[in-house]
């Protein structure tokens, strides 16, 4: 390839990995590469680099983590922990189970679930065994489990990691690796039940975490489907005209037409039909409307879905959850997997963040449609009754519905808040520290410390002979530890230790063998 | 490569693997192959393999976990997370802060570390980025967090999966994704005491996991040098007589001693005096007589280690834990990056599992050596002062000291515990399940389910129309939900819920507006 070619061929990579809005994205086929070309070349590329040093370890070595990844500092983890509890407790409130899966699967088990976006799977080394790949959500896997164990009904939660090679979009919350919190309920029902209570969840957790105000949008494919139908799009053309539907988030009408007539090739009269619909948002009202609506009751399958939207509202009427609830046409999120109700959580309010761009929120939802969600958003998912049966050697279905919080953004937020505040974060539980004052005390410390730790109390000791009181009492006003427990000649005589409160400085001296009570009934307090 | 040269590189690899105690290993150089000649040859057959369809998803798709790896059902989640619960308790009650790495590593963060095991790592697949691997363990990453962030103290615990490409024996807990629950000590303190807590750690662990008797093994790095100079060990040769007597937890001192001799040119002089040293148990009484010994009482390295040793053991009594730990000259662990203290610990009956080889139980230990563990550990870990300077740009080094806890072999046992006994396993919390005697009482069902959510009782609702009532108290049964909140026609008339306790089948009418306070009051005392 020469170097023109090597150079468009970025741009263009660059321009589809971007998803760019301009309708003049044909421009990639300007190279004139077919995908085998480019594979051929990028193997090329790869035998190059390697040959370069790329795998010798001679080259200067980088102190990092790997691209798109974080570690998590002790303060990250005591945020990262509370939310997870939220989100937890909730789930366990609602009777589910939880399970977990291997970060990687067979390679195949993940092929021809994600529709364009498996180019971003991460693949692993073919070092001689099976092919595998991590896990790009968590839906697929659970959808596996449940094919490969004959479960036909469960309410399981799952909490892991999940991987993408994404643009990383860092200071966004935007990551390779992120941690998705998924709950499900499989089984077969009576309409609408479990999918309203996946809604009920979704409203508790945000309302629970504190964000700010936020909106869920439900829609359901069969009513876009029959909407598309009762427009005159073509049968063959439903999937990919969804997918521009589903930019509607941060592309404006004008582009999402241009692409759908210049691009995908749909008539102008279609478009505009589809326009008419895609901007109506309501509740309830509008479900009962549309039902009544000429064209769209034509649509057995719009039909279904109204029918159904309307049951979803009641029950939502019943939580007491429909403040938040919008009924959203233009709300088609990007996976193929999903046959039902859909839905998509966002935070209205931007918040301490600069939301600039959806690219911050891509990362939500059950099964990582990323071109699907908007600004601010922080949950997704809907009702998937083909994936298990996708898995099933007799392609058996288990209909399944669920929802998937999407984290790290929350994360982001609650450590910028964390980090505005006054208050500081403990990443500890210490109760207390045994300190002394005096020298040669090294033993008695230790010896008390360990008491203390069978009776199940929190103790940390300084691993110095002679520490100075200072630097002890130090650590503790740093990490927030309540008491600290003295030791010195005269309490060792009498038979009492030294008991601190750091906050008030108050000291008082209680006998050894009221020691563990006496900080149990303090830390109970505090 | 014809047959014959392809069928001896496979049983080559095999012996290498399964690090087979015959002395006829030399046999591996019979195909006359280099390194690179095989690597090459690898990859022909790799590419072969993806020409034959290796890559395409068109053979039969066959519906499994990958190879060596595991799902976790919902009982199964429920034993892990007890034992995370004691292990996490344990961890904090000395006072430790956690953190977070990422499951992937540039790929030469990892390279040098773990010696000859390096093999067992997974590579990801070069996609156009960074080389990346699976972690190995969590020490390396630990390490390089500490280097990275210049943390020159921290006392943090990681509990993580880690990747090895094993060769799985899964019904003897050995998996290629398996767990670690890691606790280090980084920071310059006083001899000894931070390693003593790490023991005292292992104590505290493994009495609450209640998984019968173990032993606590410990030995110093430098204890073993010194006592291979004054036996007259060449220098260069000091590793790899350690692997070799590393191996003895599964080898008779017979063929280890062949090892040394005949495959490593030791004298057998040499290695009759290492094997006399060897054979050495003890306690601190141990490490004075060897300060006394003649020919240890040479080695400078071997004084300091036995120093340490005595000082050691004078804190475990301070902690009361001596009764577990023995002072054992045969201890190696086959990590390169020990500098010091070395220790393992091991159940001593072989409990409900049969443990016929050490291959159940090479997972443990902080650094994954798994050659150096031996029936029944269940943890490893040591002194490791070098590890954070190989990767600061300016060699400075962070004195460290942790144990690994290597879990797997604990969730067997306890899975197996919980098989044999008649108390069933929960996997959910519900504390009430809300249900109908009668039809058409749905929304009623869901309206109270709603009212108990919103205050934080864990409920559950059968997600029917008109469910049996039979099924509904059959369901409470099978999962263990301890109350039923009984809603009919009466009852809402009459403004009470009719709430039965499952094991009793006592049934008490209770005002609505009391409901949650006494399903709080009931499911306390549960």
């Amino acid at each position: 390839m020469n170097i023109w070619g090597m150079f468009s061929l970025r741009v263009c990579m660059g321009l589809a990995r971007h998803r760019t809005s301009l309708c003049t994205r044909s421009l990639c086929t300007v190279s004139g590469m077919t995908v085998s070309q480019i594979d051929e070349e990028v193997a090329k590329l790869l035998q190059l680099k390697a040959q370069l040093g790329g795998d010798d370890g001679k080259h200067q070595f980088v102190l990092k983590t790997a691209k798109g990844t974080r570690d998590y500092n002790p303060k990250q983890m005591a945020i990262r922990e509370k939310v997870f509890s939220t989100i937890v407790n909730c789930f366990k409130r609602h009777g589910a189970e939880t399970i977990d899966t291997p970060v990687f699967e067979l390679k195949e088990t993940l092929t021809g679930k994600y529709g364009e976006d498996s180019k971003l799977i991460y693949d692993l080394k073919d070092q001689g065994g099976e092919l595998l790949s991590l896990r790009y959500d968590l839906t697929v896997p659970f959808a596996r489990y449940l094919a490969m164990n004959k479960i036909t009904n469960i309410k399981r939660y799952h909490i892991a990691k999940v991987y993408r090679r994404d643009n990383p979009a860092m200071t966004r919350g935007r990551y390779r690796e992120f941690y998705q919190c998924d709950f499900d309920i499989a089984g077969q029902y009576d309409p609408m039940i479990p999918d309203a209570e996946c809604l009920k969840i979704v409203h508790e957790i945000l309302s629970e975490l504190d964000l700010g105000d936020f909106r869920i949008k439900v829609n359901d494919r069969r009513i876009l489907d029959g909407m598309f139908a009762v427009c005159g799009v073509p049968d063959d053309k439903f999937r990919t005209i969804c997918s521009t539907v589903d930019k509607l988030d941060k592309m404006s009408w004008e582009d999402v037409r241009c692409e759908m007539v210049k691009e995908k090739g749909l008539s102008e009269e279609a478009a505009d039909q589809i326009g008419e619909y895609v901007s109506m948002q309501g509740g309830q009202d509008l479900a009962e409307r549309l039902l009544q609506d000429p064209k769209m009751s034509q649509s057995k399958q719009a039909v279904a879905g109204l029918t159904d939207m309307k049951q979803l509202f009641s029950f939502l009427q019943l939580f007491q959850v429909t403040d938040k609830v919008v009924f959203d046409l233009s709300l088609a999120r990007g996976l193929d997997y999903y046959t039902g109700v859909i839905y998509e959580a966002l935070l209205t309010q931007t918040g301490p963040i600069p939301a600039p761009a959806a690219a911050a929120t891509e990362q939500n939802g059950a099964g990582g449609d990323e071109g699907s969600v908007s600004v601010g958003s922080v949950a997704g998912g809907g009702r998937y009754d083909g994936l298990v049966g996708m898995f099933d050697p007799k392609g058996r279905k288990v209909p399944c519905v669920g929802v998937s919080i999407g984290i790290e953004r929350v994360f982001s937020i609650l450590e910028q808040k964390a980090e505005a505040s006054a208050e500081k974060v403990r990443t500890t539980e210490s109760q207390v520290m045994v300190v002394s004052a005096q020298k040669n005390l090294l033993e008695e410390r230790l010896k008390l410390t360990a008491e203390l730790w069978n009776a199940g109390i929190k103790a940390e000791v300084m691993y110095k002979k002679n520490p100075k009181l200072l630097s002890q009492l130090q650590h503790c006003e740093d990490s927030g530890i309540p008491l600290v427990a003295i030791l010195g000649e005269q309490e060792l005589k009498d038979g009492v230790v030294k008991l601190r409160t750091v906050a008030s400085r108050d000291e008082v001296d209680v006998p050894r063998a009221e020691l563990v009570e006496e900080i149990k009934k303090r830390t109970s307090l505090v």
